[in-house]
């Protein structure tokens, strides 16, 4: 019998319910994105490798299944869950679809590339269609609030990434500046995925806030983790090209804190390198001077203190499941 | 009494009403987009240029008044109205940004534009911006079917950009696949907006959707005359540079009805024209051959269907302003 198996197996019948949760997110993404113009869907198959490790979604689901407090979890996720989750992914996706245009314009200002630009004004037209659709499908879930809460956290990561751009290239960006620019880009979004993933398992005020803080810290430590990466990565497990921050001027975490902590002389060095967009010797100055350690610290305290949060959730095999989630957003390799 | 004036005078009190009506419309568009960032309000300090006609909120607001059938519309207009018309113009000023980076873009493929860059990234994320808001103040109104509605038009306007992408430089594209790309990429959205204002107003079903096809009829004509000014009009009066859809590779309905009408060696004189982008002698020999007059009798007929569909509203001073802005659409010089 199913249900025996799964009250006997809590963690792996949530891994597997989860799995099969996520496969139908990703249909449901596809469904949205079908258009009855052919060339409107050639172009949706170019996005869909944008669609990576569905964290959005994945919080969504974990904070529904977590907020419910029971063991026998095989109905406490809905359609809303799934759609929600749908909608939370598309709107990432939207945000790396315009990214890779700001970042592409920056790489051809350097004179790399050539051609990129008929993929350059698709992607900023392919972004504007995630997004839509992203509302729209968030509209067939039939509760005004959560439209309302999902247009103002828009609202907030558009501002984050105006004001990432507003600071780029400035060298005087200190780490209170950092955490406004990732709580607004990253964090935001991932808070409000886990606060309405578990108020659509009814979680009251004080659960559904815990969630809100819990994601939010993990979506700072989520963001540190993968401005570490950028830096002192392996690229062929994290499978993009590193050093990217450095070559779009956007100053992370580990030099901010060196610039802001080196004696002179060191932060000399630091901002010759900068200048010259030297990445292999900035990376050995910064985990020599400790600014790579003292990093991944803070990232450390945010899972910490999402744990925390996560904590204030009743005791069930889906709490677990996310204390565990927590720890990977910084033990992750990619 | 101002009540006996608007009475004694309906049309004079009509125009100042709208007036003072789309006032509102400004004001809670600039307070949508008011941020707790200096940065970011500076940057939309730059959008407000953006916005022009408010073709969009008046269409809103008249199909408002007209669906009421009122003479004694003093207090028909809601707060619903004024924030639907917001709403369209923040989308459609998303729109302008966005079609201005793709157009910066091909104008810097030409060698043209050296600095535009910065620029271009700014505006990828104003205008993700200005959609986000756009939604967030939709969820105000708080009606579901509002937001559902507006998602799917924009569905359909990203639909019809990504189709004049597409067809970009395709000298084969004929009359109905044009007018595809203009009902999805400019009817769809005032058509929807006379729609949803004539439905906040109470319309039935068959005013809302004759609003609709008007509105849908309306957006055609304007786009068509959009495309004669561009090639004929006069840049002083329009105020923007011309032959900047010949630049962008755009086909345009006079170039689209001369191609498939003229005989070879004219046609072929065209093709040449438009591979060297001669605007001038292109528009000389578009007026020659009666291309510019069939396409000008095709708006027209768009302006008749639409006072067709507006005449099955009862009549009314409204109804009356909302045909005599029918024929503006195609009688405007800018």
């Amino acid at each position: 019998m199913p249900r025996l198996i799964k009250l006997a197996e809590p963690e792996w019948s949530l891994a597997t319910l989860l799995d099969a949760q996520l496969d139908v997110v990703a249909l449901i993404i596809e469904r949205q994105l079908a258009s009855d113009l052919p060339a409107v869907n050639a172009l949706c198959r170019h996005v869909e490798r944008y669609r990576g490790k569905m964290l959005r979604p994945t919080m969504v689901l974990v904070s529904g299944l977590a907020a419910s407090g029971r063991s026998d979890f095989g109905d406490v996720l809905t359609v809303g869950h799934r759609t929600l989750g749908a909608v939370t992914e598309l709107i990432h996706m939207a945000t790396l679809v315009h990214d890779d245009v700001l970042d592409d314009a920056l790489v051809r200002r350097r004179g790399e590339t050539a051609n990129a630009l008929h993929g350059n004004e698709m992607a900023v037209m392919l972004g504007d269609y995630l997004i839509s659709n992203a509302f729209h499908l968030c509209s067939t879930i039939g509760d005004p609030s959560i439209n309302l809460a999902l247009g103002a956290v828009t609202n907030t990561l558009c501002e984050g990434e105006l004001l990432q751009l507003h600071h780029r290239d400035h060298l005087g960006v200190d780490e209170a500046t950092y955490l406004e620019i990732v709580r607004r880009k990253t964090a935001s979004l991932i808070g409000e995925a886990c606060r309405l993933g578990g108020a659509l398992s009814g979680a009251e005020a004080r659960a559904a806030e815990a969630l809100r803080s819990a994601g939010e810290a993990l979506g700072i430590a989520f963001q540190i983790q993968d401005d570490l990466l950028d830096l002192v990565g392996d690229e062929d497990v994290v499978g993009k090209s590193l050093g990217r921050d450095l070559d779009k001027g956007k100053l992370t975490l580990p030099i901010i804190l060196h610039l802001g902590e080196a004696d002179g002389r060191t932060r000399e060095t630091a901002l010759r390198l900068i200048e010259h967009r030297n990445a292999p010797a900035l990376r050995a100055l910064l985990i020599e001077h400790g600014a790579v350690d003292r990093s991944a610290a803070r990232a450390r305290a945010y899972v910490e203190a999402a744990k925390d949060h996560i904590r204030v959730l009743p005791d069930s095999p889906a709490r677990d499941l996310m204390l565990a989630l927590a720890d990977q957003v910084i033990t992750r390799r990619f």
